[in-house]
This record gives structure tokens, sequence and C-alpha cells, in this order.
């Protein structure tokens, strides 16, 4: 690299670092919070919260930082486009032309409505009607049509949106997976249902005292990797996972001293998350190379840490003798596969947070499907309900009594998040397809697990995907790793798998 | 208020608040430091924290800030003195002159050799000797010493220093006070130790479990007016307070479950401190108006409800009962009297933060003549030890065995604090002056305090100092509040009031 391209790229760096520290400032604000600030705080937070904001919009928009990535993307930095530098260019580009490209006027706009947005939502969520809502989210659609319009997009507006989370991501291919899986899950479902067979699961509402489901979950995540020197575990109404840059990455849960099941798997699924913001690149830091990929690869992490590893039975077969420790008033006599089928209960439901592995991703189908249609004007903002309870009704064969637990009941759409959705599913797949080719290099992994053997898995995604940074976008990652682009295959096959023994089909 | 002076106004009280919700920030991510945040973060959490720091410097020392303030200061807001914009004005000029006097280079060699010398003062507090640590303190004092030149002073470049935490103090002022205490202090001490009267203080020591003493203090700080839904106790190592803004004020302290007094009377004295800063005008928040006098006048608060109140008889007349339930293996049985007495053990000791409220403004006294003397350069810094122990032995009758629990004891001097001491002396002389006057305008506090009641005492606090802010200096408040500048014969009278009986003298 010439002296002055040296120069350019370590002015832009050192600005990029800048701005993540300021970022993990913020970070730090928003997990305090959610986790200890005192209730009168809130005014004061907000204020402190928008400066913030403010700051780092500023930092990251200085026309210096247009500057200086056009000046290097005229250099040599760009010849390997798959090297760090070329990689770091390429995102900070993506990012800055996100955050220049759309009006003031329009981001202002959009935060007003967001904002009133998740205020009426609110109210709906606890009366049940959504009337009020409904001008809202027509207004929150306008505005992410003309904010898709400012960033442009190939194909699609639609995929103007996916690219806030799921970079390279489009309708399209989105499509594809979903619409090789779909009908595959929905038979399996019905399958499931029509077995009759049904777990215990009141083996997991026992008495589980929150102090030792606290120990248990500490042991467990700490022996599948996630790292308590560089972390902590705190606890918060909705659980989530927070990195502040190496060294900090803080997860939290809710426990129920009277459901084992709800704070543990979500234990391991926030520990999924922060395995992988440990896993990142510490010499990259504050550069896209130290950044994660997307979020549909960050829930791939998550989700094969909670489904394919803490709800499997060699997981079990390990790990209950040791539960037995901490809760024997509630575990005391429980045979392995007796809470193995209770951890692995699968039930049409109509909430989407509080569903099994294997009816989550119609429930994520479901909305996609909807967001798709009410974005591209195919549907209505009144329609909504009508189409949803129909399609719901079709997938799960059971209906919701009102929008609150039905159309409406996640916080996204109203937040203006449409294209998020997706993300969870694509998780899902990637996991499995992820899953397979780990175990293809490493050999069995229930073997391993059946051991308390966890960190081969752990340091094979340390190296293949956590590593890597934003070297790749999702779609590629795949590719490099698995040699294939996602398939619903690995997915589908993984479920029967385990469940068709399980249910006996 | 002329219409460009009120802009004028409104342009400097804005910025004011950015760089207070900025301090913010910063002040919360260090409150994180030392609760929560994990090992392996420090070397990140020490980029935030000089990135924010460096962002508060810009913004405070930008020159249109000193443009506005004078521009004000040449409109009628400052006609009336003591009026909430002349004062804002004054203390915006003060802070703004003391953030653009120092030379840079000036300001970045006191940041290293400071940063240097509490290294090397913690290896010497873990070896005992300190000879590694001499030519640092001798290069801190000469760059203290030029940075007193660079800020001005009248009389004594140790002002210059004096105010930094006690503005408007003098080396002069505080001689007056210290020198008619100081003989009366010292007779009174040996007066004390002859008597040969000893509490029994193995009541303190028995067992009292750490999650009780937690509730007890929260229970009793919110009895004398801490607001918990406006604030928090934590743990840490070092305990402090610490406050964001309107709605956050947060105290922590460190338990023992084998000493009752350590964390409860730590927990008090935090209280004191954080209902201070509860208490101060909202409504000026970001402005001077919103800001606390001076540390003595903090240290006045903290000590009035940790001292005065909490080791008062009447104190556990009401609250000794209570305590029993919550420490019924400690203290069935103990008499009110015995445990009185026990927590108000005074004798000799070596230790500056482990004093009883009697000898520790000898222990301050000490080291305000000791940093007097090497400060003005009439003692070399390798003959502080011996002019230490000579003193030390003179006021309290032992000596220490090695410079470690002798004149080295402390951080502030390895970090530059000179003149920080005399705050905490002056904290409790202030106290004893204020309680006096509170007596005189509410009735028998004593009475109120056996019957639980201390709200008058913190309601009127909050009236006369809080709701203040930095309307006076902390020697015109002491005046207005009780009509005499401050003297030692209000302490010197609470002492021998207190504690002739208990000693028989």
């Amino acid at each position: 690299m010439k002296k002055k391209s040296q120069k350019a790229k370590e002015e832009l760096y050192r600005r990029g670092k800048d701005v993540a520290n300021l970022s993990a400032c913020q970070a730090l604000i928003e997990w305090d919070e959610r986790t200890y600030m005192p209730l009168k705080a809130a005014d004061q937070r907000a204020e402190m919260n928008s400066l913030l904001a403010g700051l780092i919009h500023d930092k990251f928009t200085d026309p210096k930082i247009g500057d200086l990535i056009s000046e290097l993307e005229n250099s040599d930095a760009i010849k390997d486009p798959e090297a760090v530098d070329a990689v770091n260019i390429r995102e900070f580009r993506r990012s800055y032309d996100r955050a220049t490209k759309v009006p003031k006027r329009l981001v202002e706009e959009l935060a007003r409505a967001t904002s009133l947005g998740q205020g009426v939502w609110t109210k709906g969520r606890h009366s049940g009607h959504f009337e009020e809502f409904y001008p809202l989210l027509e207004q929150i659609l306008k505005l992410r049509k003309e904010q898709a319009e400012a960033l442009g997009y190939k194909d699609d507006p639609y995929d103007a949106l996916l690219e806030d989370y799921e970079p390279g991501a489009t309708i399209a291919e989105i499509s594809r997976v979903f619409d090789g899986f779909r009908p595959e899950l929905v038979k399996f479902v019905h399958a499931i249902i029509d077995s009759g067979k049904r777990p215990d699961v009141s083996l997991i509402t026992r008495s589980y005292p929150t102090e030792r489901q606290e120990m248990f979950g500490e042991m467990v995540s700490t022996a599948i990797g996630f790292d308590y020197t560089a972390g902590r575990l705190d606890v918060t109404t909705h659980p989530f996972c927070t990195s502040f840059g190496p060294g900090d990455t803080r997860i939290t849960t809710h426990y129920d001293p009277n459901n084992f099941a709800k704070a543990f798997f979500g234990i391991i699924h926030e520990a999924g998350h922060g395995i992988y913001d440990q896993g990142l690149p510490v010499e990259h830091w504050g550069t896209p190379m130290g950044e994660f990929v997307s979020l549909g690869i960050h829930e791939s992490q998550s989700r094969m840490w909670e489904n394919m590893v803490a709800r499997s039975r060699p997981f079990w077969d390990n790990f209950l003798p040791i539960a037995k420790c901490f809760f024997p008033d509630a575990l005391t006599g429980v045979k392995v596969e007796d809470f193995y089928f209770a951890v692995n209960d699968v039930r049409p439901s109509l909430i989407r947070i509080e569903a099994d592995e294997v009816t989550y991703n119609l429930h994520i189908m479901l909305r996609f499907e909807m967001e798709r249609a009410f974005f591209s004007g195919d549907l209505k903002v009144r329609d909504i309900p009508g189409a949803w309870n129909e399609k719901f009704k079709k997938y799960f064969g059971i209906a919701p009594r009102n929008d609150a637990e039905g159309c409406f009941q996640d916080v996204h759409w109203s937040a203006g998040y449409i294209g998020y959705f997706p993300t969870y599913a694509l998780g899902n797949l990637y996991a499995a397809q992820f899953f397979v080719q780990a175990e293809k290099e490493l050999g069995n992994l229930h073997d391993m697990f059946s051991r308390g053997e966890f960190m081969p898995l752990k340091n094979w995604l340390n190296e293949k995907i956590h590593s890597q940074g934003k070297r790749y976008r999702a779609g590629k990652l795949c590719e490099v790793i698995t040699g294939k682009r996602l398939s619903h295959k690995p997915m589908m096959k993984y479920l029967k798998g385990k469940y068709s023994p399980l249910y006996g089909l």
C-alpha cells in the first residue's frame, strides 16, 4: 500500500474506532437502563442517549469519512476483495452510504412515527384493539418505502430494508429457501400433532429456586465456552445479549422459580450470542472485520447452542445428573428420556417467543409473508388481522382470540423493523447447515456432548465464523464453510431425525 | 434581560447541559467499572473513558463558551450577584478559566506523572518502601506548582490547588480554623486515652449475615431520606457515591459478615452524600446552580448523618430493637448503652480511613500541615517520613512501623490531590455548626431521632443547603445559614458533650 493510502487507512480506522468506542458507551448506558437504572432516572437517561446518538451520527457521517473511503477505493487496498482492508473499506462504504443517503427529515419523521407507533401498539396490546395503530403503521410503511427508495435496491424495495439486518439478503433468495421449507414443515408439524403423543411437561414447572438456576446456568454456559471473566449474566424482563467491545459481553435472563426451561434455555441462547461476540477478532475491533456478519448468522449461533446442543439427548445424559444435585426436590427420580422429551415439547401455540424449535419457523415464515404483502401494498393494513388469522389456522390448526395474541403480538412492526423477522428463521437454517458441516469435520458431536465436551464445537465456530468478522456476507460465508448455498434440507433432516423418534413417527 | 443576552444565556445553558449529560455518561461508565465490569474489559474501558474525557474537554473549552460568558458578563444578567443567572455566569467563568488557563502540555505531563505515581505508590504500599516514589512525588509537586502559577492566586500558590476541591477556601482561613481546633482536640484525645475506659467492641464483630446487613442498611438509609426510586446501593471494594443527574444517585458499600459497623456506617455516610445529590434543584440541572458547593460541604452532609445522627444515642434507642430482629444471634440481650459505646470507640490508630470521629480530625490536620510544608518547599520529600512520624507520635502517642501505615498510606498525593485532605475536616466542622443551627430552628433533634423522625432534619438540609446549588461559596453559605464564620467551637462542644460522659471525663 502506498504511503498516502496507508495514512488514509489509519485515519479512517482511527475514526472508526472512535465511533465504536462511543457506540460502546451508548450500549453500556442502554444495558444499565434495562438492568439497574432507578425508576426516576428515565427522562435524564433519554437525554443522555439522544446526545450520544447524535454525536455518533455526526462522527460517522463526517464528510471526511466519505473522502477517506473514496481515496481508499481508488488505491490498491481493495485489490483482494476478501483481504482485511478491502473488507473494511467495502463495509465502511456500505454503512457510510446508508447513514448519509437518507435525508435528515426522513430520519426524524421515522423516529417520531415509530416512537408514537410503539406507544399506541403498547396500548393495543393491553386492550386487544389496534384500530388506533392502523394509521400509524400505514405512516411507518410509507416512510420505510421512502427510505428504501433513498437507499436504493436492485429488484425489490423490501431488499433495501433487509440490508439493515441481513446485508446481501434478498426477498428472492429468502423466498427460494422458505418456499422449499414451508410445505415440508407444515406437514411435519401436523404429523406431530396427529401423533397424539405428549411429554409430561410438569417436570419443568416444579420448584427450581432462583439462586440455584443462576448457579446452574452460569456453570453450563461456562462449560459451552462463555467466558465470565469477559462477560456477565444479569436479570432483565426481556433477555438480551450486548457487547461493549473486547472483554465485555453481557447476557441477561429472567428467572421463574417454578419454571426451569425459561431461564435455562434463555441463558444458553444468549450465551450462544455471547460466544460469538467474545470470539470476534480483537485485533480488528472498531472496524467491520471485527464485527458480526448479520443478525441471521448471530441467531444461528444462539439457536445452535440452545436447540441443537442444549436440547439434545446426549447433553442431558451429561448434565441431568448434575442438575439433580442443584434441584433435588424437582428432579430426584426423573429419567433422562422423560426430561429430554419434556424440554422438546412441540405444540402449536399462538405466541412466537414461546414456540418450540419446530413450530417457531412457521411463526417466522408467516410474518415474512405478511410483511412482504403489506409492504408491497398487496395487503392493506386493515386487512392484516383477517389474513393473519386465516394463514394461522392453516399452518397451526388454531386461531388467536384477538390481535394482541395474533398479528400484533410483536413489537417489531410498530418499531419500524420490517425485514427483521426472516433473520430468526435464517438463523435456524444456517445453524443446521453449519452443524452438519462441523460434524463432518470433527466427528460425532453427540458423543462429545455426552462426555461434556463442547470445546471442539466452540473452537470450530470460533475459527470458521467468529474470527472471520464481516469478511463474507452471510450467504457467501455459508458457501465458504459448507460448500453449499443455504438450504432448508439440513434443518428438515435435523428436525425429522430428532422428533420422529420422540413422537413415534 | 435583553433579547440578545437571553439568547446567549440559552445557548450557554444548552451547551452546559450537553457537557453535563456527557459527564453523566462518563460517571456511569466509571460506576460500572467499579461495580460490575468484567475483568477483561479494563483496556477497552480505558479507551472509552479517555474518548469521553476528550469530548467533554473539547465541548467545555470551546472558545464559543468563553465568548458567551464574556457577553453575559457585560449584560444585566449579573446585576444581583446571588441571583440564578449571575451565579451560573460566575461559576461557568470559573470553570472555563480553570479548564483553559493550563497549557495542554502541562495537563498531559500531570496525567502521566500521576498515573506513574499511583503505580509506584501501589508497589510501595505492598513493600513498605517508597524510595522509588520520591522522585515521582517531586515531579508531581513541581507540575502542581506550575499549574498553580498558570491558574493564578492571591496570596499563596496552595490556594490555587484548594480551588479544585473547595472553591474560595484559602490556606489562611483554614489555618485560622485548624489552629484553634488543634490544641483543644489533642488535649481531648489524650484525656480519652488516659481515661482507661474502653467499650466492648466485640459486639460489633459478631455474625452479621451480609443479606441482612443489606436489608437493614437499605431500610435505615430510606428512613433518613435516601430515595431508592432515584438511586441504588451496590457493592464495591472502596465505597463511594456518584450521581448521573436528577433521579439517579448511586451509593456503594462493602460488607464484612463479621463486622456490623463497616458497611452500616459506610452506607449511612454515602447515603448522606446521596441525599445531598438527590436534593439538588432539578430545574437547574446542567448549570452550576444545580451543582454541589464544594467537597467540604458535601462531606458535611455525609458526616452529619454518619456521626451526629447514626452514632447518636437516641438513634440507637430507636433502631436497636429493630436491629435485633435482623441480627438476633449477634444482638439478643445487648443493652443500648453498650451498643452505643461500642460504635463510638475512640482510640489512637494509624490508619485514617479506620479512625473514629474524634481522632479523624487530627489525621487530617497532620496531612494539611505536611502538604503545606512540602508544597512550599519547606520540607523535602525525603524528609516527609521523619517529620510525619514525629508529629504522629506527638498527636497520637503512637508511631507507624513503616510508611505504608504512615505518611504514604493514602493514594491522594500520588494522584496529585494536594489540597484535598482539608475538605474532610472542614466537612466535620461545617456539619457541627449546621447541626447546632438546625437544632436552634427545629427544636430538640435527639428527641426526634429517638422517635425515628429524621425528615425534619433532612428537609431542613434540603432547604438550607441542597436546594441552593452553588449559589454561595462554602464559607459564605455557612455565614448565611448560621450567621457566623466557620469555627471549631461547635465541633469541640459536640465532641465534649458526647464523649465526656462516655469516657467519664
